[in-house]
């Protein structure tokens, strides 16, 4: 949840002017999306919502963003869409900030996300993988295997802190994975963050999938791997193996897996789970005085990656 | 700025079925309100602001605070109207905190106020407190006199760790209140926290006046003497007579004070500006680790308060 930069409404009045959208009748900040600033923008002629980029986001990545989300509602993928002002630029600044408007997406996203929720999303997610095709811009994933060893690294001294033994996990299962991680997978672009704060239903119907801001080329089948630990254990920490069978089904009906995706699964898995492990250790260990975001628990993700270790294959996922 | 508690999506199904107001399509926290927790909520029918209130606000002042709404709503005055569900009732339960759904009103906040928005607060507020007259329920003002001697006490032994003196100056400015605090005023129900976040606009019109949780019955003088503060200095400290001559005025086009409303103003903004110096004061020396709100400067109302220290009369508010 966050607003770290407000928008005094003299700025609001001139950063308007340059679309075609009207003048502003609400603005209120919203507490959603840790990264950015996020306003409610109401105008005389429709709602959209106004995100400040603040310093977690690289400025030179967002045209990749902005872009990507262009591409994707061209191809009928339910998505936030940039708008373009009259100079057809989507990126402008605000407040010292780079700053966009982008489309309102009805819907609401599961706190407690059903079967039927990840049956949606993989279907969803495997849509948008074939949408995502001809996107002409790259990016890679900062946050996969080369960008974990710079966290381990900073998390050691203090993670034994958190948890006892937490350091010996997180060093023994960096080096497994740098030693035996899938490579030669299909790849493309991915989201790379589709947890069910970044989803809305309305019917428990997808209707939207929102914040790309960590949408990246990799490995497609890390991103379902990612989905399996965001939407597929319970609250007590066990593994739902409806749910992963309903993710994983639906994904296929638009786009099978390979044998070698199949196989790599449990690999993939570990892998996303120490990476939200790492995210999250890193933010528990960095706390900001004053920050105005709770940490999330880093131990949720410690023991979902146990349940990974112990998976031989993709069968331990719900698949027959 | 907070979402303290969050809400279930069938929990907040369940508790929309209590309404004649559809389902869901939209429910994102808003970043406003310190003391609860509030969610801009859209559904098949309309907008509404849904809000669960923390364990800041008694729960026995909501008849108050929701029946204060209605009878300023009938009266109209731009507020929000607390939405009645099928059984009649406004308020009830949901995620284990007591809620009301309220109406959604337009218009944007002046994160700079001008003299305008200084003219259309004040003739607002004088509005609103002959709106308010007839209305059943009453409820002291827990914030004033009798309320800051306990914060003084609790405040004393760490204020010089804020700035030096300021013990002192707490101490001795409520010593001169208790001495000479204005009494036999004409009271009624006041807003008690009418500061420019409260207050909507569109198109430099006042459209809506928001945040009635600390309504009260006191000296509606007292009022006045709150909006002085929160409207009338500059960023730099300084009072704009042009700003409260224009607040005054206007308001006294509605109402005009009495002549021992005029003799008591610069007491009342003295006990104003001690009032928000000692709430501000107690949440920085009391700040929880891990709060979602970062607690406002007390040292702008210790400036503000050496202003009105210094002011003899009513004239040096900008009336001739």
């Amino acid at each position: 949840m966050a607003v770290y930069t407000d928008v005094g409404d003299e700025d609001l009045d001139r950063f308007l002017a340059a679309y075609d959208i009207g003048s502003a009748v609400a603005f209120k900040g919203i507490a959603e999306g840790v990264e950015n600033s996020n306003f409610l923008l109401e105008t005389t002629s429709d709602r959209f919502i106004l995100t400040l980029y603040e310093k977690r986001v690289a400025e030179g990545d967002l045209p990749f963003f902005l872009g990507l989300m262009d591409h994707l509602a061209a191809r009928g993928v339910q998505c936030p869409t940039p708008i373009h002002g009259r100079d057809g630029q989507a990126l402008r600044h605000l407040a010292g900030r780079p700053a966009a408007v982008i489309s309102f997406l009805k819907g609401v996203w599961p706190r407690r996300p059903t079967a039927r929720h990840c049956a949606e999303i993989g279907r969803g997610m495997a849509l948008l993988h074939v949408a995502a095709e001809g996107f002409a811009l790259t990016r890679p994933n900062a946050l996969s295997l080369a960008g974990w060893r710079p966290l381990v690294e900073a998390c050691l001294p203090q993670a034994d802190s958190v948890a006892r033994g937490l350091g010996a996990t997180i060093a023994n299962e960096l080096a497994a994975l740098e030693a035996d991680w899938p490579r030669d997978l299909p790849t493309g672009v991915i989201h790379a963050d589709l947890f069910p704060d970044n989803a809305f239903f309305l019917d428990d119907n997808l209707s939207g999938i929102i914040d790309f801001y960590f949408a990246c080329n990799d490995a497609l089948a890390y991103d379902l791997a990612v989905a399996l630990n965001a939407w597929c254990f319970e609250q007590d920490g066990a593994f739902n193996a409806t749910k992963g069978r309903q993710l994983i089904s639906q994904y296929e009906t638009v786009r099978p897996l390979t044998p070698a995706e199949r196989a790599a699964l449990p690999r993939l898995a570990r892998g996303a789970a120490l990476r939200f492990l790492l995210t999250r250790l890193y933010d528990w260990l960095n706390q900001v005085p004053g920050a105005m975001v709770k940490p999330k628990d880093p131990l949720e993700y410690a023991q979902k990656l146990r349940f990974h270790q112990a998976a031989g294959s993709f069968r331990d996922y719900g698949i027959d």
